[in-house]
């Protein structure tokens, strides 16, 4: 069972606090990517300092390098990395998917070729799931098959329909206590997705995800997906939209009623010198920031921004010095989790709307919505 | 005039305190090498806490890149990086001849392309003098010649004869009481070491280095003009020999009277995956490491070992994680100031001796000498 409590809720939109064996998040949370056991560039304390108290980390990237071995005899990935608060493992489904040449599906897990070595790997929901526990996982994803875009609806229901049966494998898998999330599948098809919630309920997982998103479908297709299918999700258990977001796009989704995100954009983005402030989008590699002796951001207290100029980290990031990156991506982190304790105080204070609205004055005048980042 | 008194001598080896505008440094010290206004993957916070007192910045690079109206609109590169302790500025004389392409030497400076963006520059002692100063500088360096490896007796005389005219010239340019060291040198040829230092002692500078080393000749040649010329040098000066090194030649040219160093062996080797320990050379890449939870080195204090193991940093060194380049200078930098602070010990307490052979037993059998690193 998973320890799951509502504090405040406006509509939807709500605060909650998740109380997991290494620690307690509150909700909506925003979990930065680990995929390989770090926060590229970052240290365990500059990833405690962001304010996160929980990241997200990758059983396929992991189980290929180093090998569950190597982490088993390091005691688990929290020793391993040293980081002792909550690690959410994703299933590995989606990295099978996107990364890797696929051998075979079949019935009961798929075969594929190491994008590392080319070795031929079967992935069962149970392989998924062992790798999990051994890896010391805060919260467990169900392994399941990730439904390519665009799909027709045929395929998309059977691609669901594997999703489905390999949840109820990934389920019975679990011989622990640590809490599973279920993954709601059906690509593009309202009705098949709300099929395959029904079905999951049926295996009373201890949160729900929305999977399947940020494919290549258009914001307007997934906005229209978490609107309509957030609010079915069971309502006592954390929801958790895969792989969203940007700022906006997060907003409107806890409006929805979601309480948890991953995304690689803060990291990735803060490595090609893509920068979040309350102003909007700064890009450091501008000539116009080459004399800027200002911060980032004024009054930001991240340490990049208490210590150094955007003239020096231009100057940093034109050297290739990897300070440069990781500067950046400390301030990128600080800047989530601020952003989503900001909307958690939003929702406190019942005014999430005219958070919304301030948002899409800063983001929707620099073009967020048509792609530009 | 500069502050530098001996505190310890045994033989030519001293301990000694210098003070600078920026703060007080422990000699014998090593410089570690911030060329662009960084050490390469590291934060201020982190240079502090590898115990350096001064670091070593390139007037050179600094010049190209970001420029010095950049710096200067920063308030100098002390704020532009936000390090509050010393730094001492190389020449550009020994960049000029290794990074770019000479386009004439002429008598009163260098023309040459630069290496960013093939731009004609044009440096002179004057230019030099100015770029340390506007930088803030608290030890500058003369502009001198850099005679290539090999050279002939005849060729090495007209450049050792060029420096000394650019030391007279830089020495001109110093309107302000910066200290300013000299740089003898003479290349592979005795007598005109000699006739380099006889010179460079009538300017009367703050401070004398041996240049021109570490640039093709043989471990051998190097020790053996580091023996005969060091305790020429005034004894109320403070030494510096530039771009060494390794360290078992530091400790020999510390028996030997030299009070400075610099090189970039503890950082660009960390970036290989090449760590120092008190029983030698770690190489991380090698597989007995892949399941190895101790840290590099065991008791020792730096952030990286205190965090994390071999295990964990090799895994991030094969996934291409910036965070790997980083802990591994962490603990580079940490181990030679270490070095350097044991060193200042044994000279105290005088078992210099001692120490040197202890370190022989490590590093020669490693095969230090040979080249290995």
């Amino acid at each position: 069972m998973i320890n799951f409590k509502i504090d405040h809720q406006i509509g939807n939109a709500r605060c909650g606090t998740l109380k997991l064996k290494n620690g307690i998040v509150e909700t909506p949370t925003f979990m930065t990517i680990g995929t390989y056991g770090a926060v590229k560039s970052l240290s365990n304390v500059e990833i405690l300092d962001s304010g996160a108290q929980i990241i997200l980390c990758n059983a396929f990237h992991l189980m290929l390098r180093p090998g569950i071995d190597v982490i088993s005899k390091n005691h688990g990935l929290h020793k391993f990395m040293n980081w002792d608060k909550p690690i959410l493992t994703d299933s590995g489904g989606y990295q099978v998917f996107s990364l890797s040449k696929i051998s075979k599906i079949k019935k009961d897990g798929v075969e594929f070729q190491s994008p590392i070595n080319g070795d031929n790997i079967f992935l069962t929901p149970q392989r998924s799931i062992e790798t999990q526990i051994i890896l010391g996982s805060d919260i467990m994803m169900s392994f399941d098959d990730c439904t390519p875009y665009p799909s027709s609806r045929d395929d998309t229901l059977i691609s669901m329909e594997r999703s489905l049966y390999w949840s109820e494998l990934s389920k019975q898998a679990n011989d622990t206590n640590i809490p599973m999330f279920g993954i709601v599948q059906g690509g593009m098809f309202m009705d098949l997705r709300e099929l395959s919630l029904k079905s999951l309920k049926e295996y009373s997982f201890d949160g729900y995800a929305i999977g399947g998103l940020s494919v290549g479908e258009s914001p307007k297709q997934r906005n229209e997906i978490v609107q309509y299918l957030t609010p079915q999700l069971p309502n006592d258990k954390p929801r958790y939209l895969m792989g969203v977001g940007k700022p906006l796009d997060i907003a409107y989704a806890v409006n929805n009623g979601v309480d948890m995100f991953d995304c690689v954009i803060p990291t990735r983005n803060a490595r090609n010198g893509h920068l979040f402030t309350n102003k909007g989008i700064i890009r450091i590699r501008n000539n116009k920031y080459i004399t800027d002796t200002n911060p980032i951001e004024q009054f930001c207290k991240c340490f990049t921004c208490k210590n150094y100029s955007k003239s020096y980290i231009r100057h940093l990031d034109r050297c290739n010095d990897i300070l440069a990156a990781r500067l950046m991506t400390i301030h990128n982190v600080y800047f989530y989790q601020e952003f989503m304790r900001k909307i958690r105080v939003a929702i406190a204070e019942r005014r999430l709307g005219k958070y919304i609205e301030e948002l899409e004055n800063i983001y929707l005048s620099q073009g967020e919505q048509n792609g530009n980042y």
